[in-house]
């Protein structure tokens, strides 16, 4: 992003006016638009919602590019099978939520990690992760991973990075794969971090690790959508979302959410209507 | 390997008493019988060898455990294509050398790393390669890999480990494979060391990371020599070996190969029988 530029940043809007004929005044759609109140797009960049089939914040969140991530990242890199163990880092966030619900509708037993007892709590009792982590309060990562994972970790959805992920990769199992989503805990340094060189777990595990974007998937997005939606129908699918009211709260709220005071998608509400 | 017990190590031996029907006094075998003079094998971990289709050493390089290793790395793992960018650290070892002309062979463009100028001409000169880097006289990598590769790493095969691996790391294309192969460079220090953090260039490259056993590939051997055997009788394929005389000196050999000290496969000789 450009200084000066309009950040960056997934939208739902109404159409205003609509030189499209597949879109008229009225409709809702998701887009990319950033962080302005109006804006134009071609409408092949759109895509139109219905606001009876699910509430429209969803197009933001499990409907949308994180709950397409969590899935492509999961059933694509991770590929659990059932009765396998997966870890899940960012647990309680947009994308980590919806990653770890989908191991355990694979059959997978799913350990999350998140920044508090209250994600922790939810993480479990909502989302029904196995076990969560703490990682503010657990001195010794690895150790923590070993008694819960004592056969090692067969799949790893990564959306953080640093001290977490090394203690994963020390407890990898035999033909281990990790999705690596995000780094969420190097973007911010002040000095690039240095760790311990570890690839050679991937040697000895004979274990793959494969970085993804999501955009990479667009030719599958609607194969995600109508899985997401089905298992949210179904109830199997459980969402959070962290809502601030104004657009000029929008930078507030996104330094928050770097910082991990979210749980769930953050959004902005820009409009009521 | 236990203190007091055989050290392991492959091996070609001649068979002196056979048990079994496919085996016969005089026959020539390879296999993983370790460091010992004398050794008793069930019939079924040996290889019989033609003495009369390739020499009896092959067995332990080109034609064994380090050609099959370059062999199902590159093809299974790194999977070049035409025109891509391939990087092979410890080019002029017995791995690196062959997983080097393999790339050639499927039509890469590739660059190999070693630790002298001797090496750096055998790697170009003998093997084919369009480049060589000598990493003990190179002082900048990562500046190094960008002006041999302008637009990115596509494979790499990596032996060693480290700071050059890292240099590779920051030069990834789009897409690209990385077979890890061995991390030499970690094996003997005596502190662990620390690098920088770079899984995100995963992330943004949307890379993968693979790492191996050869023998994860046991029921793909046949095919592996049959394709080995084709490219080494077409000259499509060289080889070297550093040969040291007696059993009694394979424990510097040994030391000397972690060092860097031979090119090509080392190989002790036990008998010139």
């Amino acid at each position: 992003v450009e200084i000066g530029g309009v950040m960056v940043g997934g939208t739902v809007c109404r159409v205003i006016e609509s030189n499209d004929a597949g879109l008229a005044p009225g409709d809702y759609v998701a887009g990319y638009t950033g962080w302005q109140r109006y804006a134009t797009a071609p409408a092949k960049e759109l895509r139109k919602l219905d606001p009876s089939a699910a509430p429209l914040s969803t197009a933001l969140g499990v409907l949308g590019m994180p709950g397409l991530t969590a899935y492509f990242g999961m059933t694509d890199i991770c590929r659990p099978k059932a009765g396998e163990t997966v870890v899940v880092s960012g647990a309680a966030g947009a994308v980590g939520s919806i990653a770890g619900q989908i191991a355990k509708i694979q059959g997978g037993r799913v350990i999350g990690t998140c920044g508090s007892d209250e994600k922790a709590a939810h993480v479990t009792g909502d989302l029904g992760f196995d076990a969560a982590i703490n990682y503010k309060t657990t001195p010794d990562y690895a150790a923590k991973l070993r008694e819960l994972c004592p056969e090692g970790i067969d799949c790893y959805f990564d959306n953080v990075g640093g001290e977490m992920t090394d203690a994963v990769i020390r407890n990898l199992r035999t033909h281990a794969r990790v999705a690596l989503c995000g780094q969420i805990s190097q973007y911010n340094l002040e000095q690039p971090e240095t760790g311990p060189r570890l690839l050679f777990q991937f040697v000895v595990k004979q274990a793959k690790l494969e970085g993804f974007l999501v955009f990479q998937y667009s030719d599958r997005y609607a194969e995600g959508l109508r899985k997401l939606g089905e298992w949210l129908k179904q109830g199997r699918l459980k969402y959070r979302e962290s809502i601030v009211d104004g657009l000029e709260n929008a930078p507030r709220a996104f330094i928050e959410m770097l910082r991990g005071a979210n749980t769930g998608k953050q959004l902005v509400r820009v409009s009521g209507e």
